[in-house]
């Protein structure tokens, strides 16, 4: 995929300004000067300025009648009616999504024989034969087996099920490779890294459209339910931008400016994560901090508005039964000890560790897939992945569990009720069993089974996840790196207990872990290991402890958590600055100018610009003397997106800039529609063209499509200078200048080449800072 | 207060840059180039070019020696270093602030027999004869008529507590501002204005110095104690913001850079809010919605760093005694009811209302203050606004006590325990009382006492502090506003429970109010109320709802903040933009460019641009022409601050651009230094000057003080795109040129100057969107 630029920052409705004239731009004289090609970057300066004119044109209409100061303010309000249609749509979605995954991932041992939509847990809560130790047991609820054959037990019940399992795993993800493959190719992987570049001002037709939304939400239920080790957290901030996208139409202020509707689509990436963890504030930071580009004031609240939106609707679907807004609810009932600290920083260290080798691997897996064969069979792929995960999968109670519920059993704390065998510990009979703060505890023979289990588990997951991101599927990378970080903690944290448990009297205990106190909470260790490879692999840092704070729910864990994420990004950094969408977009090669990396070389605006020394001089046309026929000849000749227009090819003076497409545009409507226009005609840019005898050819004007006020630097400008403007000012192109005369043009590409360049020549001066 | 601005932003590195000469930029050959005045603009791209060239130095160095990577790897931290200290000074000194204003402020009635240095509470905590039911009732602790006379009740009790609770009061603040009229005049009012136009790049030498923080730090603890209605947190800030200059100068990186400085700052404000309300998250968002100007990402991490270390600093010192984080813990037990929405929308109407009246009457008041006789006695005001203030307190509880317990109480859900004449409700005999969840209650007479009260404790608050905010001693509004909304919220919550008791069979009560149920939770009124004065006044948003999540630290009841919020923030945005702080801006007249202001006319850099038509022509200097005297008659005559530099008269092609204070320098230091260098030596900024023979005077070369890369737009440029530029950038002026010939210049304050001159004349076109 490619990215053109370098097109020009034109607009009519400027040049129209410049003389004061009030026009409407909606009938614009040339139809479709003004709008993007696909896969082309937008100017958001010139977006800025088209909204400040619509909204000005409401504004002053407003006063005519009552029905346009009515007009006017519904046009106020509906970026707030955007956001709550935003907020609802992507709840309900998420809701639903929920829902279906809990009872299709219950579909591959069983059904439920009440009803049978219900899933394992729905069909246990309402029979009446479940006691409270068998939660999970009850005579509605049958596993394949029972059913097919009337054993429950036994190695034929097994095999079947295993059997089964597998079979059902295969179909769903089949059914979901085929659904993309064939409606919406659009829908594949987390997306995240495709919005961060269209947030950044990329046009990408159809990312964001209404089939990739159906597909997308279809197909991350289905991709979910197989067992795969994915989540669903990246695709439903993709399902809620396509939501954002969806209502944007609605509204032609949004519809038909691309920069409004990225706004938009930033407040709809806050409402995804939201519903994702049941996080608004985390979300918003997440917009913030990981996805957006250009993140103004008024969007920050609006945000903050459609992510409360977006999860309150959530919570009042209420898809976990438990009123709980947040995906992992934890509560703990000790504080945390300084001490503590070693280990916690110890699991930051290897989630930093962890993130890299995935990232790395991964990326060298996926330019297999896109360089070889492998590519070519999707399906085939992702078939085999999810036979290999089924297969192996099945038999550690650990894995066969979706993702999220096992990471939710490894955040838990061991209350006195909890009947997991991760809390199989031996309990001093003559204690009585406050049902908070029970003491520390030796482990009995249930923990230590399920310590190799997770061990099993966790390389399992390391090396599958890195082979499952980047299929054709809807894949997000949150769950199973939370997923690796929650197991790797869990370990460490039940093997610091123990060590507390059995060695009191040593010197590192003794202050803070007398017998009978109750000191460490594994699942606080779990958190910690999630957070910190959540952070090795994306490299967010505030709206990762603030998405965790929020699933606590208090400050008390702040610390632990901060900790873990510091180190592991500075681990991660010293590898490879670039997290897990960066280096997507990189393979990808989206023209994404990241606000987070730092130019700092030497060079100048003249050693980036483009002619070159030894290329041709740079296509330029001149005010007044070039035809019809050199133009066309221009734009034959050359791919450039628009061209410098100057006073006399001798003085080099530029008075503006035209866009190639508005060029082209302009010169076929007046070829078709202005009588006397012809080859030989001369295309003035000038304010006037001077009157000619009724023999020459006709002129064309074409001042309107000239933008008067192209952006310079000098040749002589540092290109961090450069760097910035580009980066702040969302430019697609800059001339360069020196005395006044007109040098050469620096494009974004041109930007993205030469940071490329400079940093694989010197990669580690970006290092720190 | 004047401001400058139009000086160039050359620096000799840059050009050095430009010639590929690595220099040493600390051996500058002219001294003192590059640095500011006070009360002149900073240069943002100048400044992070600066900091840029020192780290690509530092990262050279640190390949040639051990010793070098060391101090490079000092340097990549010296970043989080400053954050540490900074947290855990301003956590230090807002906890001594907390124990101190709590001293004092009991001191005001009485006296700790047993140890003169406790408060009231913390005396009757340690003593042995309290009773829970008279918590606040010990004999070590005596009010000063008891301790004097020997009798604690009666008239003259009353007279005598009366009249030292105002002497006090009058001591306090007269010590209060005669230390900050003697020591630092810096010290006084919020200090919120002044640090956004800090941090947007204004140099305010002193405002931030050791004298501020020491004199700020005291004088706020006396100003607060001395009962006046005005609180802590805006102070704060300023504290937190003292301490991160402090910790600045330590490191050249950011001593030395007024960029990196500003960067500091932030984290710093964030620090600060952290303390004032415990609320680490809240306070990045406040740096990062009202203060902050240029918030990179980098800056995000670490002001929550600094945020969450100020925080735990200020909880090991626990002043509250409570081991709580927040200064307002709260915790409901009811949930709401979409029916309540309706009276939380009703107190978002009065907190814009009264946002709007408090900014509109106490800008009135300060202009006053400044225009007439009134500001030359500031010793005298404040004296007579105490006195008062502390004879109208007296009388009445709620205004007799702190402000900040006012809120508490005012805040708290009334449980069995409580003994608060506003949980004086009749109880049923026959009811068990659980600890939570008690069910409505018909209201007692104290209850209907303090009704009364708190309205004419809302009265007096509204009036007083109005003539409060801006006088000579530190002080801060959210407390005041707070309590303002915390009074009006807690009265309609007692009137809307009352109303739901009385008349369980009005048709919006039937469904969520049943007899005997718990359906109205006042407190949660008052805290809504809290939020819609305070958004009213400050017209924050996120941060504001953060805030207020953090104190109660539950997603539960965000929806009512949000809806208050909101609400009080369109009304009081419906009568005018600004907020208290911009208000303030504009007053004291700081060039502060609000990235909130959108800039929406169609006017066009020409209609800017100095020279206006009839002006002399613009004041340039040609590259080889002028002479030494000429340069020193334009310095004398003019004031600009910089002059563009062109290469004829005639061709008027800019080349470049010299600051004033740098030509001067440098004029100065070649005459005493260079041999040879006369009024009539030709100034030559080009690269090479020519050889002249020995008889003409020597020539002057200054090619390295001037700036090669000055930024320039075109004539036709909308002014729109002109403000983005500006703000984005942060420039300090930019030249207007026409085909390449220089036209003109604009300058930061030419652009605020337009500015407000279009907002005045069409200030509703501003006023949506």
């Amino acid at each position: 995929m490619e990215a053109g630029e370098g097109v020009s920052s034109a607009t009519p409705t400027e040049e129209m300004n410049g003389a004061g004239n009030l026009m409407d731009f909606l009938d614009e004289p040339f139809p479709d000067v003004g709008t993007y090609e696909d896969f082309h970057t937008i100017d958001w300066l010139r977006e800025k300025s088209r909204d400040t004119d619509r909204h000005r044109k409401i504004t002053s209409k407003s006063k005519e009648s009552f029905w346009e100061l009515i007009k006017s303010l519904l046009d106020a309000w509906s970026g707030w009616v955007v956001m709550l249609l935003i907020g609802l749509l992507s709840g309900t979605l998420a809701g639903v999504i929920d829902l279906a995954v809990d009872w299709m991932t219950d579909l591959k041992e069983g059904v439920c024989l009440s009803a049978f939509w219900y899933s394992h847990e729905q069909c246990c809560w309402t029979s009446n034969e479940t006691t409270f130790d068998d939660r999970d047991k009850c005579p509605q609820w049958q596993k394949w087996a029972e059913l097919m054959t009337g054993h429950a037990e036994g190695a034929g019940a097994y095999v079947l099920n295993y059997f089964l399992y597998v079979l059902w795993a295969l179909l769903f993800s089949f059914l979901a490779v085929s659904l993309v493959r064939v409606f919406a190719p659009y829908a594949c992987g987390s997306g995240i890294p495709e919005i961060k570049t269209i947030l950044s001002g990329f046009i990408i037709r159809g990312y964001l459209g209404k089939w990739t939304l159906l597909i997308k939400t279809v197909t991350l239920v289905l991709a979910v339910s197989s067992g795969l080790s994915l989540g669903k957290e990246g695709p439903l901030v993709h399902v809620a931008c396509c939501c954002g996208n969806l209502f944007c139409s609605l509204f032609s202020k949004y519809s038909k400016n691309e920069g409004k509707r990225r706004e938009v689509l930033s407040a709809a990436a806050a409402a995804g994560v939201s519903v994702a963890f049941g996080a608004p504030i985390g979300g918003v930071l997440f917009s913030l901090e990981e996805v957006s580009y250009y993140f103004p004031l008024k969007t920050l609240w609006r945000s903050f508005f459609a992510a409360l939106v977006a999860a309150f609707t959530l919570r009042s679907i209420n898809p976990f039964g438990n009123s709980r807004l947040v995906l992992f609810y934890v509560e703990y009932h000790t504080p945390w000890y300084m001490a503590e600290l070693v280990p916690f920083i110890l699991l930051g260290v290897f989630g930093g560790l962890w993130g890299t080798l995935f990232i790395r691997a991964n990326i060298a897996w996926c330019r297999r897939r896109k360089t070889t064969q492998l590519g070519k069979y999707p399906v085939l792929e992702v078939i085999a992945v999810t036979g290999i995960t089924a297969v192996l999968a099945f038999p550690n109670p650990y894995t066969r569990r979706s993702t999220s519920e096992l990471i939710s059993e490894l955040f838990n704390d061991c209350g006195a009720l909890e009947s997991s065998q991760l809390c199989d510990y031996i309990n001093n009979p003559n204690m009585s069993r406050p049902v908070d703060d029970i003491p520390d505890r030796p482990a009995g023979p249930g923990v230590y089974n399920a310590l190799w289990q997770l061990a099993l588990a966790l390389v399992f997951k390391i090396v599958i996840t890195i082979f499952t991101f980047g299929m054709k599927i809807p894949s997000g990378l949150f769950i199973p790196s939370m997923a690796v970080g929650a197991i790797a903690g869990r370990i460490v944290g039940i093997a610091v207990e123990q060590m507390a448990y059995h060695h009191h009297d040593w010197i590192i205990f003794k202050n803070w872990c007398r017998p009978g106190a109750d000191c460490v909470t594994p699942g606080l260790y779990a958190m910690v290991g999630a957070a910190a490879c959540l952070g090795g692999v994306t490299r967010m840092t505030v709206s990762l402890v603030v998405i965790m704070f929020e699933l606590t729910g208090g400050l008390e864990y702040i610390v632990p958590l901060m900790a873990a994420a510091v180190t592991s990004k500075w681990v991660a950094d010293a590898f490879g600055k670039e997290g897990i969408y960066e280096s997507h977009i990189q393979l990808n090669g989206y023209p994404y100018l990241d606000v987070r990396d730092e130019f700092t070389h030497r060079t100048l605006a003249t050693d980036v610009m483009r002619p070159r020394r030894n290329d041709p001089p740079l296509a330029v046309l001149t005010q007044d003397t070039t035809t019809v026929e050199d133009v066309e000849a221009l734009i034959k000749d050359t791919d450039y997106n628009g061209f410098p227009v100057v006073v006399s090819r001798e003085s080099e003076r530029l008075i503006g800039f035209v866009q190639r497409r508005d060029l082209t545009l302009a010169i076929k409507t007046a070829r078709q529609k202005q009588d006397g226009v012809v080859s030989s005609s001369v295309v003035y840019f000038t304010e006037d063209a001077p009157q000619l005898p009724a023999s020459n050819p006709q002129p064309l004007k074409l001042r309107r499509i000239l933008n008067l006020s192209p952006f310079t630097v000098t040749d002589h400008t540092p290109m961090e200078t450069v760097v910035d403007i580009f980066r702040k000012l969302g430019l697609r192109q800059c001339l360069v200048t020196r005395s006044g005369r007109l040098l050469g043009i620096i494009t974004k590409k041109d930007v993205l080449r030469h940071m490329a360049q400079m940093m694989n020549q010197d990669p580690e001066s970006i290092m720190f800072n």
